[in-house]
């Protein structure tokens, strides 16, 4: 299900060379090159194309929000995604002011089904079951989740597959999965995602430690996705791996949508290559995934949002690397000289 | 020459109002919502406008160049305004990619007059003298550059001025002038700029030693200028008055810029306000000068070119914050319920 061929390093001398003969000192351009060479690997050329970015964007409830995890009520999830399609988000804002596409996907969201215009329903259920008690899915839940994202993310796939979620308690997902698949401390990982005050802090701590103690110390990708995983972020797991095999450059936002990658990365390993951190998050947690990653973001903005925000934050950078690639002047064309001999 | 009226605080309440009204956690898109709060003061609104932004490259030579402080021939500036001119250079490719304009400026490049189309010229000498033997320019030529600056910052001033330079050697006047400003010693100040090993960065560091040893241990800003300043270092400290005067928002880039920046707000010191510092570059010098202008710059990406490329980078996310205030619906407006009681 899972078969992602590994990204090719047979052009990375070509790359590099390629950067290094453009008018400006030996590796001025820094992180840009390090992307710009990155993305011209994805795509096996020397000359990468960068032209659509689109932001598919996983909305689904959770159970353990009942346990009062997060400092917002659980009807948010609804709400946020009629205003992602009355366009009112910040995700839209970015996503209009920089030029991607957006595409909001029901996974899971609790209630009656959505029929707003514009919705995209691949909903498993109506939100997961309490993680605290039991586990927030069944394997078939996972594998049709994963299934249905794998599909999503190669459908008509873009040059930069972007992610974002949205669903009320789902820090706490993150964390969990976070925890079983890395073996970083639930103390560490568990944040304060959108305002929790001391005492909250302390309480979702407790629940979350209640949860995690339910099952072994360590799991594997499925296993921590079906026990502890929205249905948002098993989805998204799914298509990240599939905008992979569709050739996209993978772009992903913040602290969730970074452990559905380290999951993702646990189903289908040649994924890691794939992926564009985009940025560090204020949640607490989010530092240590990006190094259990071996991951340097784009962007540090403090933001905490998630919905995919920093992720489109970062598409203007990746389509600079690109161009850079494919547009700046060498030396030798330009009648620029070296470095003094 | 230099009267600059200050920002006005007076809707800074409304502004945080406005912010916090918006469909998201109060404070979770960090330093977006720090910036968006900077445009609308500078602006003067609630909505702010930002669509238009123009890079200003101004180019000039260096007589200290002549010690050998540079990894590159000082034949290179005048290269890279041709260069500039053709397209071909990375703050053409990441003006064209992120739709800023860009206009290159002759402030003093060595050598006979440049007629290439689209130049603008406005060359007080063909280059400076050797600051590290006499000052680099005289008073009047530093007046010069000063008001041809101004008057360029302000001519049909876009929303965003962002400002870049060229000048092989200039991290060398633009670190002599940053400690002449600050005291921050010159042993942190001084490095590798376009790339030189350790051999050449102990000899540039004894040719600044020198340098700044011909003058009194602290200067003010008109004297640092004259003294070490490049004419396109000079011009783009009267450039970011004239463009903050014009209402525009003053983007700053590395290191160099900085320096610039910092000579600017001594000649009228309610520029600080105007001025959003883009990047932190690689040039070991700039993490200070940063510091002593109480800025955190928005990207980081180890980037070390100048010509304004990072202010390039960070114009789309100026944009963002713009639109988050202007587009963005309200908790009210979207029908979504705030934090649990």
């Amino acid at each position: 299900m899972f078969d992602l061929p590994p990204v090719s390093h047979e052009l990375d001398d070509a790359i590099r060379r390629a950067i290094d003969s453009k008018t400006k000192p030996l590796g001025a351009l820094g992180m840009v090159e390090t992307l710009a060479a990155q993305i011209a690997r994805i795509q096996g050329t020397l000359s990468p194309r960068l032209e659509r970015c689109r932001l598919t964007l996983f909305a689904g409830d959770h159970g353990i929000a009942s346990e009062g995890v997060s400092a917002f009520p659980p009807a948010v999830t609804r709400q946020m995604v009629e205003n992602f399609l009355a366009g009112g988000a910040a995700a839209n804002v970015f996503a209009r002011t920089n030029g991607a596409d957006l595409r909001v996907v029901d996974a899971g969201v609790a209630g009656d089904r959505m029929d707003t215009p514009g919705l995209v329903s691949r909903r498993i259920a109506d939100g997961t079951r309490n993680c605290a008690v039991e586990p927030a899915m069944t394997a078939a839940q996972c594998d049709a989740a994963l299934g249905a994202g794998d599909a999503l993310g190669g459908d008509d796939a873009p040059d930069a597959a972007a992610f974002g979620e949205m669903g009320i308690a789902n820090t706490s997902a993150a964390a969990l999965i976070a925890h079983k698949l890395t073996g970083i401390g639930l103390d560490v990982l568990v944040g304060r995602g959108t305002g929790l005050d001391d005492d909250g802090l302390a309480h979702k701590q407790a629940v979350l430690a209640r949860a995690a103690a339910r099952t072994a110390a360590r799991l594997d990708a499925h296993a921590a996705l079906r026990e502890y995983g929205g249905f948002e972020i098993v989805m998204m797991a799914g298509a990240m791996i599939g905008a992979a095999r569709a050739g996209a450059i993978v772009l992903v936002d913040g602290f969730i949508a970074s452990s559905a990658a380290l999951a993702a990365i646990g189903l289908a390993p040649a994924l890691r290559d794939y992926l564009v951190f985009a940025h560090r998050s204020a949640e607490q947690g989010h530092r240590m995934v990006l190094e259990a990653l071996d991951a340097r973001p784009l962007l540090e903005f403090d933001m905490r949002l998630g919905e995919g925000t920093g992720a489109l934050l970062a598409w203007p950078v990746l389509k600079c690397a690109a161009a850079m690639l494919c547009e700046m002047a060498s030396f030798e064309g330009a009648g620029v000289s070296g470095p003094s001999a």
